[in-house]
């Protein structure tokens, strides 16, 4: 296919980890081509003294933000900035006919006075933010193939929900016993140099942080999970910082309904529920996931046990944080949008070791 | 105080990371005197040929072991070898009059029916079982003061046991919903070459292991909390290996029977507990255990929330599993042993970063 | 282009990182197909038992070798074995019509008396190893075209050579000043469990090894650079040991001739050198290599700097030792023979960070 | 000894990473107590805030900086912070009659002319400079003894003098061919955040940085080589950062003058130049540091060869670089200074793994 068939592409926030995955991404995306790089600091800054490491490809300057100029060149764009900034660039973005994929939790919301009440300021944007799709594709795949914008999920989200769906929506399990025990890598953070984040402090140890549902990506997760449950369902979910890059994995625990379940019975529900799903690899029986196995992919890799001791099922659920838990996911749920074939141009092999 | 004062110590099992932390403690403790190293595959050996960086401290060369020849020299052993040797010799040494402490399994289980369960063999020395003392000073104190044979804590149910004891003791939680999710540095599995443990497999990787409660330290945690509770408990237990050398952090979910409870109260509770245990450092409110504060010492440091929204207690505990989840702790009981400051010539001050 | 024009190929060795590194780049190469898949001790396991996360990709079993069915399925052979065994199993492939690439050093010296002297045993196949070029192709291109038997290069000589050939081959510094001090990722040492490489061992230090001409890959480097030199010259390399996986940089000091040349001269002559090198970056002046801009593509980035106070040059070569280092160059060198673009298939975009 | 024999000693910069290790090392020191903590931007913190896992020793709060009450209550003090800073401050505490050993580049040099080309900014105290002695105890120890003023060394520095010194003053080298290949761990960026510094950014990479001799360290070393040799001497020194916390190793080359010494020649001569250099460790024949061997004690091990094809002797060196390059030298200092010990309450023994 010729670049005659390639959808102009634009992404605003070109310099953090976010930006530099979508435009990684976009080199390798058969029908993509990347038509705009925006940053605020970064503007007038060739993309490649950023990331050096794509200069043979990127050959781009960042550009100041012009909404006006980024919907006059795209078709497309991907927001990938601070939370509380998208919500005030999309509606020009969609009134002019962009579809926008939105990186930040400005439209992960239904209910606005959710969002508000973790990030904070004041919105009177509901009625644009009731259009946005939540886009887990493997939970909301044809909604989000008919939406014009779309909140991507945040990464232990991702990694938690898929673990976690098939379970509750089955009913199989009691939602008010969940707990999900998440470990991520620091690229989570973000490219904002903080002390915390520094290898010298958050190498060689283990932590944990914003414990007792403290983390912003509580109120998402519940709303998933109240959504699949028919009820509001609380979770306990505590992240973890591990001393790695890249990578999330979420054990989840669960007090099974039916005692007589055992690790086959849940592991054929599990393939059953993610047949059509290319990016989810429910691994066989005794098989646990790495997160390395899924880093640089849009995978998913979920292991699950069943303990007949205390009648608890636990699921393993393992992704790459800046792929399927961010970028490889928008990808993904624009693949949706355009109506091609949800693995377009993303990767699904990773290098090992 | 002269070298009169001083105690003759043996090892046997010198070459492992057992050994070498003893090794290491022992060159520090003003009370005990290395009198005796011995190895089977590494006898002949100079110890400074394995670990060469303590090779202007350490001169000895390793000996084939010679149970006679060890309770000729030493009042007391440390036994650092792989499961089911140590019950093979404790018995003569006892009987020679040494104080014996064992890093391995051997004699940790009252019961040497869960013994066999768990690590297989025959054995018929349950008299002598039934002597040994659990290792856990925080808990028994006293009867580790009377004991001649002591069976050192595994390292994962050390931090597992200090985290969630005050709670079960007290009766706080409802046992069965206690969950512990534990994560631990690598050198957990020793200096064995074992493929899945080469930094090329183990590094930028995160993963759960021995699931549902497949880990040998799984009934040695029940074995206490059953203690503790007053009545057979069975406890949700997963281990996951961190990309990192040392350090072990549990994290620990209970239902509060009372949901009243505020983080306060379980502060004081937990403070109140620890009080005479100058090993435990309970952290201030919002202050939550690094692994790697603990690193080099002999601490366990505790942190814990309440969720309000779902009435569970989230304890976390993190320790240093080669110091107070093994060489470390055997040396605290050998000092409560010798009628000693427990704290003696044990580091409690970690480098940072 | 339709499987019927994909090439049959096939790998022995299947299990160790040579082995994944090439069915993992073998999934994505446009011209080519896994045809067989041999190993000894791994002979009957899926090998998706080895690589979980190859699983949905690779469903073959690995076969015991035997070479005739090898040569009866496949026009091409990678032979990813230990030193030592492919010179025993490429003379009946090449006599079969395969064209062999083999990734040990078995073919990489024209010399068999320089072999032996480093690597042992007895061999009295001169005439077939003359026939065998030195897998590098931005040095032997054409002649690798040409070949039926490559002997592809060590992942050292590869950063080395391609840090150091321009600086040689245009006359410009001394050879005898140059010295390479070279760093690796552990995965260099392989999938065999040692205890040296352990994470427990390896992480949180750096260290030397086979220092002062010790190392297996001196003679290797030597043997190019008296060809390019065109006098025989021995090389000052020293190899070390990161706390990482993947990721060799080498950096390469010399004294030039001309103390007049600056830094910009030579980014020019480099420039030059590799003009048709696509898989060599020279990188823009005051840029210096970082590892993991190649980790995971075939690229080699190359940094360089003079420095007028000692008329030195220093270069810096980084390259992924499994990739341009290994199976990504054999790739490459397999491109080459077959007549296609030799960036066909091959990876050139790092995920980042 | 009692309280009463226990010198006050003042910190100024409390917070970074070189004041928790002098903090840290003081809590273990015999003759030292703490008597003041002073910072800028932290002063009226709890030291335990910023380092919660000292919070049991360390009851400390920083205190703003005043220089009058910092003399009027310590006979020591310790300036740790940013270059530029201390000696606007040393000439006060000078004159109040209190030893003062600065951690910055401030007092390292004799001339300050090499100080501001380097570090820029104007001074015109080189009479007070000139008092200043370069705190390397094995190079000048007796001066050490007299100073009251001592401008501690740089992490690189200390490692690669002492690697080299015995070469240059028994004039074994050429010194124009001496080249130091130097590999640092993070934590010698200090603990202010920087982008380049993260863990998402700095882990799993390895790359050289401020090559050519654009390193503030380059004078220092040149300065010392230069009064080794008798002769200015020009260093080729290259620095690395290597993804760990603590350790530098640096891996020295330089010619033979007289090509028929070898390796135990030379081991004797590194033995006898340090006889009486408690911190620093010739390691036998055969054997090479690893920078953990050092970690969290005061020593340099210290391992060699000679590379009879080239001519060249190779020296690798290796210490922590927070320790021995840093606080641990102070305090190596200050005994010597204060006529004790030059081990007194200096850590030597490092935990492995």
């Amino acid at each position: 296919m010729g670049d005659m068939g390639r959808i102009p592409v634009g992404i605003v926030g070109a310099s953090g980890y976010g930006g530099v995955q979508l435009v990684r991404l976009l080199m390798d995306h058969p029908r993509l081509e990347l038509a705009y790089l925006g940053g605020e600091s970064s503007a007038g800054k060739a993309f490649a003294e950023l990331y050096p490491h794509l200069g043979h490809r990127v050959q781009q300057i960042i550009e100041p933000l012009d909404l006006e100029k980024i919907a006059d060149r795209c078709q497309v764009v991907f927001l990938s900035l601070p939370n509380g900034l998208a919500y005030k660039m999309a509606p020009t973005l969609l009134e002019k006919g962009c579809k926008v994929l939105d990186l930040s939790a400005d439209y992960r919301f239904s209910d606005l006075s959710t969002y508000t009440a973790w990030y904070g300021g004041d919105r009177d944007d509901q009625a644009i933010a009731e259009t946005a799709v939540y886009g887990l594709p493997e939970l909301y795949r044809d909604r989000i193939a008919e939406a014009q914008l779309v909140g991507c999920p945040g990464c232990y989200p991702t990694a938690s929900l898929l673990g976690l769906s098939p379970l509750l929506k089955q009913g199989l399990v009691v939602p008010e016993t969940a707990i999900i025990d998440a470990k991520s890598g620091t690229s989570g953070g973000g490219r904002q140099a903080k002390v915390g984040m520094l290898l010298a402090e958050a190498d060689n140890t283990f932590a944990a942080y914003n414990v007792a549902g403290r983390h912003r990506h509580t109120p998402e997760i519940e709303q998933v999970c109240s959504d699949l449950a028919g009820h509001e369902v609380l979770i306990q979910f505590t992240p973890h910082l591990v001393p790695m890059v890249r990578g999330i994995l979420a054990t989840i625990y669960a007090n099974l309904r039916d005692p007589g379940l055992v690790r086959e019975d849940l592991l054929t529900i599990y393939n059953a529920f993610y047949r059509n799903a290319p990016w989810v690899r429910v691994l066989p029986s005794g098989t646990y996931p790495q997160t390395k196995w899924a880093a640089g992919t849009n995978l998913c890799y979920i292991g699950l046990e069943v303990d007949p001791r205390t009648d608890r099922v636990i699921v393993m659920s393992a992704i790459d944080n800046l792929m399927k838990g961010q970028a490889g996911q928008a990808i993904q749920c624009l693949n949706i949008m355009m109506g091609w074939d949800e693995t377009l141009g993303l990767p699904q092999l990773a290098f090992y070791p």
